[in-house]
């Protein structure tokens, strides 16, 4: 061992102990006669200190060679400070030296080692292992590693038995892009890495595992949105002989274990909602419900003058901004441009300023009067004081544009406080969605959710409008974790398959060990997977989750720290008897 | 919730309670007026019982439908049994049936989901879900889960953290083959799967991280040997400012606490022995030290006579065989036959047969005598009653050979019980291994591990004597982690990469950003990786690790389950840049 201690760990009362301490040199004051050394490790930081009087001169020379990171072992004895630093733990004592090894020089950093670094983000990535010293991206590397065993320790506790199933299986071209590997054994085939273990999951069901749960690594190969990885941990989690009721709540507690755990938070009973009022209330089936400004649908106190923007929408809905009254028609404008914006897509922004006279001054003054305004006021629940924006259009985009709205809106009144936690579970998704592209619907969840009972008749005459036992775990406006209740029938899985495009071959091919495993005793089941890195960003009071991963890729996929990937040599493609079919 | 109570749970003292229990039908008793129904789950069995008086007639007609693997619930109350079973947990009660459900019927199992079962393992591997209902299978990942939590617990409490590395790194050609992930955004690159984080981890100490750990997979593209397969999962462990002896201290402690927290056994102090004492004792660095049979070298007392064979050998080495002077001339002929046999490889096998009479009877009386034949049982220890087992040839030959033999008599001597536990530590391997076919050496551990101290000087004078700080933990025959003190000094990082073939150009390409790093202030590390497989098997009393693997892939790594590796789509071929070069 090259220390006695670490550098967090000694107090006022190990004064006069010799110790030996490692790390590294985060900082060197040298005064001439006297120097002060910053000796950092994972644990902390300890002063050293070094003069001419009762250090040895080779030791002080060598201390005075000294330069940021390099790695070092120092043999000493504990004094009081003089100056206490009481922001430092260790901040009462520090050592006097007598003996110093460097172990390592370093080159100086591309950046600061600091909190607040100089680095820019593509540095630091490339530099990963030096961003990894620094307190944020340490910290947040130990808080996801407390998470996640409070999460195994929990479900273990509650019967769940982690099983790990496999990362090499069978391209399924339902759903993202699968990564493929190819099979040097078995030529001109390839393995899926997967997008996540669901078959495996529900075969664990069959053979009568009962509670499951892993977490586990997924993979993606998706045109990379911001902060999104190909690669990603699940906490996956499958249930026999359930009821969605008991998903949610087992999932409620763990949940709510987590936040009591992991951040000292009380939570209680989480409200659910379906998807269809989340839609409507919040224009999102992942609604921030830590603050208010509920969606108000004005198309009956709208649609009555002659305004043909609003007359010719579907929906006309509007939001109440608290305080927005004092917005300065400069401000208003901005905001109109905000949701113009091709991010956004409105194609304007109508608004209402309720004064604290009761009166109301509007955008459209000239097709409504103030009894119209009262009444706008009234459904989007507004106050004095407030400012009613409002959107028209079609129902969809409008609800997107609005709740996209509401959203930034909250952040610019700071009501998206990262340290209140507002769990939802939003309930009663539908079972497909419209690709409005091809006209075909998919499955929303993927195409082993099981319909609502008495629902799958729906399926041939209004697809559209079967709701699925699916659900939702929301915190904060993100969706941390999602499940459903499972076709455990085959009959069912082929129907459903087949509503999803399938031939009965393909079906066969893709699926087809699924649906003989039900043909002997599949019992009712259903499951749910959070998203481990998007929980942790939550719960650690941030959003982005590439902070909470030791070495993430960047948006292209790229892994600039070791520069992966990369070619390979024309040897190990004809093993796996493959010709690169270069586009450019 | 589909049941109030598991199968595992009701006893005498539920007696007259309302239950309702869900589950697989194992057995259907059938006496006319009265039916037994063993109902299964993960928890255990519990027997129903329904009969003509008591039953209502619809319900008693269903439970004549039922079948094996049919998947029921039930409602009823609990009795005391008649005939108890002292051998079932349940055994004391049953239920009388009042409601049952067909919640999913089942076809005839293609073997019994018994404990003995009558499907072969080919069978079984298809239907793994069913396989899985077994006890003994189920039970194995049960306590795989049990063991992985243990270890997890167990490393936390000390202060490591568990870091994910990622899956999608960057091919290395060093060591076994890779698989590969082309990348579909960088077009004509690919990505591996790590064949372990063996960089990340070092990486992660360069960063400050002090103690790491990650139960993760681990992916090699290697021609499959009996029971290997080409996803594993290792216990991975990296410290920093450390030495040898504070690694092997942690990991022994990890380990004593499995055996006692897992397996109930206490074990003292761990003995060590050097690399090349196993070989020469045991002729193999990883000696089953449960029992005796201690190679004794007879080179000096065996070739000062005519017996050319002797003579002309490099090595002459035996081992007694306790009790074995009772084998019958024909059982010798026999295990001579056996080391004969092309996977050992003997050309013979001389013996020596130790009478009770403190006299000696040998095949080869013709040219020893008995004093020479005392001094042979002499150095092997060998006494009154045993047999002594001689073997001769190129040292490394037949070192493998005759510990095959003792492997061999050892099982059949049933010396190898799998509940006794002998853990040792195998230290001082050699830094390097002759490839004698291309009569290049390579790294025995791999190229980031650290020489002994003095011995860097050795490389070019003597490559095959140095000495690596490397050591290997032996459990009962079986290697269960392997380590190593690593490099952190990028200029000796670059001649070891030199000594193995490298040009500094290709060491840039694939290590540069390791090599890199150690400029950065890299403190001294070094760490271990267990095979968790391997090690959950030997716990668990067996040596198959496939058994305790919940869907492993065959001998030709394949799944025959879901029928994977498979061919994919010409459009996924081509979205990935890729044509097919098949050379059949």
């Amino acid at each position: 061992m090259y220390r006695s201690h670490t550098n967090g760990a000694l107090r006022l009362a190990d004064v006069n102990e010799e110790v030996t301490l490692s790390g590294w040199v985060q900082k060197v004051r040298n005064k001439g006669f006297m120097i002060w050394v910053d000796l950092r490790d994972r644990y902390g930081i300890t002063q050293l200190i070094l003069d001419e009087e009762r250090t040895d001169a080779a030791v002080f020379e060598t201390a005075k060679s000294l330069g940021r990171e390099f790695v070092i072992q120092v043999k000493g004895t504990v004094i009081e400070r003089v100056s206490k630093n009481p922001k430092m733990e260790t901040g009462d004592i520090e050592i006097l030296v007598s003996e110093l090894t460097i172990l390592n020089a370093s080159k100086t950093p591309p950046f600061t080692i600091e909190d607040d670094t100089d680095g820019g983000e593509e540095l630091r990535m490339q530099y990963r292992y030096l961003d990894i010293r620094r307190n944020p991206v340490k910290n947040n590397l130990i808080f996801r590693a407390k998470v996640t065993q409070a999460v195994r320790n929990y479900l273990s506790s509650d019967g769940f038995i982690e099983v790990e199933t496999p990362y090499l299986i069978k391209s399924t071209p339902e759903g993202a892009r699968d990564f493929v590997v190819p099979s040097r054994m078995n030529e001109g085939q390839f393995y899926a890495l997967p997008q996540s273990p669901q078959t495996f999951k529900q075969l664990l069901m069959v053979g009568g595992m009962d509670k499951y749960f892993q977490i586990v690594k997924c993979f993606r190969d998706e045109d990379l949105r911001a902060d999104r990885q190909p690669e990603f941990t699940q906490i996956d989690c499958e249930m026999a002989f359930i009821e969605q009721e008991d998903i949610l709540n087992v999932f409620e507690g763990m949940t709510r274990h987590l936040l009591k755990e992991i951040n000292g938070v009380e939570v209680g009973d989480f409200p659910r909602m379906q998807y269809d009022d989340a839609m409507r209330i919040y224009g999102n089936d992942k609604p921030d419900i830590r603050f208010d400004m509920k969606f108000g649908e004005l198309n009956e106190v709208a649609q009555h003058k002659d305004f043909g923007v609003f007359n010719n929408a579907e929906l006309v809905v509007g939001i109440a901004v608290p305080g927005g009254n004092s917005y300065s028609r400069k401000e208003i404008d901005k905001l109109i441009n905000w949701v113009k914006r091709p991010q956004v897509g409105a194609l304007g922004m109508v608004y209402s300023r309720c004064n604290d006279d009761g009166s109301f001054k509007s955008s459209v003054d000239k097709f409504y009067d103030q009894d119209d305004l009262a009444k706008w006021a009234e459904v989007t629940g507004a106050k004095s004081g407030d400012l009613i924006c409002i959107l028209s259009g079609d129902k969809n985009k409008v609800r997107a544009q609005l709740s996209a709205l509401r959203m930034e809106l909250a952040e610019r009144l700071g009501l998206r406080d990262p340290k209140v936690f507002a769990p939802l579970w939003v309930v009663d998704f539908p079972l497909l969605e419209l690709d409005e592209e091809t006209g075909h619907y998919h499955a929303m969840h993927h195409p082993f959710t099981s319909p609502k009972p008495g629902q799958m008749e729906l399926l041939d005459t209004n697809p559209g409008e079967v709701k699925a036992n699916a659900y939702d775990l929301v915190l904060n406006g993100n969706e941390i974790g999602g499940g459903s209740i499972r076709i455990h029938d085959k009959q069912m899985q082929a129907t459903m398959l087949k509503h999803l495009g399938f031939s009965d071959e393909d079906a066969k091919a893709q699926f087809g060990f699924l649906m003989d495993a039900f043909e002997y005793g599949a019992p009712p089941h259903g499951g749910l997977a959070f998203g481990l890195d998007r929980l942790v960003a939550i719960l650690g009071g941030q959003e982005t989750i590439r902070d909470f991963i030791a070495f993430p890729k960047n948006n292209s996929g790229r892994d600039v720290m070791i520069d992966a990937p990369a070619p390979i040599d024309d040897k190990q493609l004809t093993e796996l008897s493959l010709m690169l079919n270069l586009k450019s």
